[in-house]
């Protein structure tokens, strides 16, 4: 092999040997056929051709990859996962494998990337301690910033699952009832006030029965791995609307997510002990278990307005783990289901250049942000586009990355 | 055709031809094999079988009587709808047909019924006035009970679809973490809040593109039926976690509805016209045309628990109708997907009789149930049943019915 193969993938690379995150693609010649895709340096791996070339789609599980999503892999199981995912491993590593599946390879730059799993139910959470903390102080000024349940649990609430769309998809300004609290009534129209939100994502992969609520330790063995997620948000409908039941039409217009699937296990070396738990937590959230792999990640968010950084959200000071998201939303004895989706909520760090919302970089709009070319914003204009992008640590000092969630605001059609 | 035919249905049946709802059944010979049956009197109409004896299944839309579940149907829209409940009410009424659909009969006492659709997203509204008092008097005591959003906007939150499950499924008690006011912090154990939400839901046939909103006129085209409701709910749970994102665990852990799916085109000597608007609505919520067909619908409902009738309440005194809820639903842009279910929330009239959650007939547990055996309740004991039952008015003089939507609760098994 060459070190000109397309194999031969930098150690700077995103997309190295020790990433490989999972998509789903088309081709122009094939606009049809959706195929389960691994990104590996600029290349997209067709999955299910390079099993069959190597003679694999016997072994047990292996045949999911030939599925037009990932929902069928996902439902396969922990066993079928680490078994894939060593499988390809060597298919890109072992000189004789990499000849047989190099004819698998299609560049990056040619596929089309799509939604890569069907989602079923879609939960998103509030575990960022600082991100909660400024929007109580935005929204309930004079009161403590987060309520006396905070701490005790992580919040959540259902979104919508069909308005889930891929990165790249145009997000119209939603309209909405918007009311100013001085306004004596609401007027309908699009939204002033329209808002990214910055977050990781986890892919449910094995599902569990009603009544069987899942252990914090066990957590790993649903969890198949995240993706990003910006939670578009129109805070002037949300605003109006949230009162008593929480968000709704402000959010349901849209959430995007990132097309690369990245595995739990590409995330070892990203584990970190999330922050000190200051209140106790009730035994089936108590992660403070020493000896246990922590359930925090250290990964580094950067949220990018029409190519100016504007934020850089660390993972790490999420207050809440995914596995504890998990282990509370089954403790009622909820089921989860293969293509389940649960997000983080808005990934805010300490300091202001790391909040993942403009709501927060901008203080609801007071303080407006001021981009590198200029120009200021409070909350989105027509014709912007935010691209979120992340990376973690990977083995040897490399780093993994997750591609992005892209979205470019358009206005409504006025019909 | 004599007299003792199963399709000699009697006037009282609450499954008449003027009914006609849809299901999904299976019997004890063929447990694998789901069907899509039609009620009709005592018998279900294996409705694939029934369009393939007369040589149907080429008409269009009509081979999606033959698939396991509802969904194709659905998702055939309503040209479709209106051309199958037409054959379906020729098969059943002409002499030769009858003769031709009388082997496709199953007595519905031999029938086991399923969830007769995958359910999309689930939307749950609250959409009655004196429920939405009830509550507010209850949980936020000297403020004004309804929020200032309430008669702007129908008031609607995102649930949990994967665990909505069909009439009869036991309900297993939920843990959570349950905190009084004046307990200093939140323990984790079974609700001792257990109760039922008596509810009318709308299943959603055809689709919409993102950005697409449905006007008030045009609900009729995406809504194919009814169906009953009970949105169990552990209020101790909820009141706990609700604020400010709405109720998630309180409400998860399952919502049971009723397998049999009343058409839209059955409740046509249903509508009403609902209450007065007190609030000028906002033109996309303006339903005040005098000519146009009305969106309410003068539906009785029943609530049993064992076997005692606790409350009888009445849906044509919803404020918010189901047309105003789906315009609502997507006035931002949010499509639709087949399998969407959206239910109005809580029934309550102004009577107390006539209140549909144990929450306000007991009055948040201060002034406790008598039923007719002797026995208190003020939320729901293990082993109790409740059924809810409804009826609507057909052509000439005859009730339609809509079966039942029952769950019993069983404690959740300690382990």
């Amino acid at each position: 092999m060459s070190a000109s193969s397309p194999l031969t993938v930098p150690d700077d690379s995103p997309f190295g040997v020790h990433n490989l995150p999972y998509g789903v693609f088309t081709t122009a010649d094939r606009p049809e056929q959706r195929r389960i895709g691994v990104a590996i340096g600029d290349h997209v791996l067709d999955a299910g051709a390079a099993a069959r070339s190597v003679g694999a789609l016997a072994e047990p599980g292996f045949a999911t990859l030939e599925a037009p999503s990932l929902n069928p892999l996902l439902a396969a199981g922990r066993p079928v996962w680490t078994a894939v995912r060593a499988a390809i491993t060597r298919w890109l590593t072992d000189e004789a494998l990499r000849a047989a599946v190099e004819p698998c390879l299609v560049p990056r730059a040619d596929v089309t990337l799509h939604l890569p799993f069907e989602v079923a139910d879609y939960v998103d959470f509030y575990a960022s301690e600082h991100h909660a903390t400024n929007l109580g102080r935005i929204f309930r000024p004079g009161s403590e910033p987060l309520t006396p349940n905070w701490k005790h649990l992580p919040i959540g609430y259902h979104g919508r699952s069909g308005t889930i769309v891929v990165s790249g998809t145009p997000i119209t300004r939603p309209s909405g009832q918007r009311k100013a609290p001085a306004d004596p009534v609401p007027d309908f129209g699009p939204s002033r006030r329209l808002d990214i939100e910055a977050e990781l994502g986890f892919v449910v992969g094995t599902p569990t029965e009603l009544g069987s609520p899942v252990a914090l330790a066990d957590a790993a063995e649903h969890v198949f791995g995240v993706c990003l997620v910006n939670d578009w948000s129109a805070r002037d409908l949300q605003a109006w609307e949230y009162v008593p039941l929480g968000p709704f039409l402000g959010k349901s217009f849209a959430t995007s997510v990132s097309p690369w699937i990245v595995p739990l296990d590409a995330l070892a070396q990203a584990r970190t002990t999330p922050p000190e738990r200051d209140v106790e937590p009730l035994p089936y959230l108590d992660d403070r278990d020493a000896a246990a792999e922590p359930s925090g990640f250290d990964i580094a968010f950067e949220v990018r307005l029409n190519g100016h950084v504007v934020s850089r959200p660390p993972f790490a000071a999420m207050y809440w783990t995914y596995a504890q998201m998990l282990a509370h939303m089954t403790a009622n004895g909820a089921s989860l289901r293969t293509g389940d989706l649960f997000a983080s909520g808005t990934i805010s760090g300490p300091e202001r250049e790391t909040r993942g919302a403009l709501i927060e970089l901008t203080w609801n709009g007071q303080e407006p942000l001021k981009l590198a070319d200029g120009s200021e914003r409070t909350f989105l204009d027509d014709g912007d586009e935010v691209v979120i992008t992340a990376t973690a640590p990977g083995p040897n000092g490399t780093r993994l990355g997750f591609g992005e969630v892209a979205g470019r605001i358009v206005p409504r059609p006025t019909t």
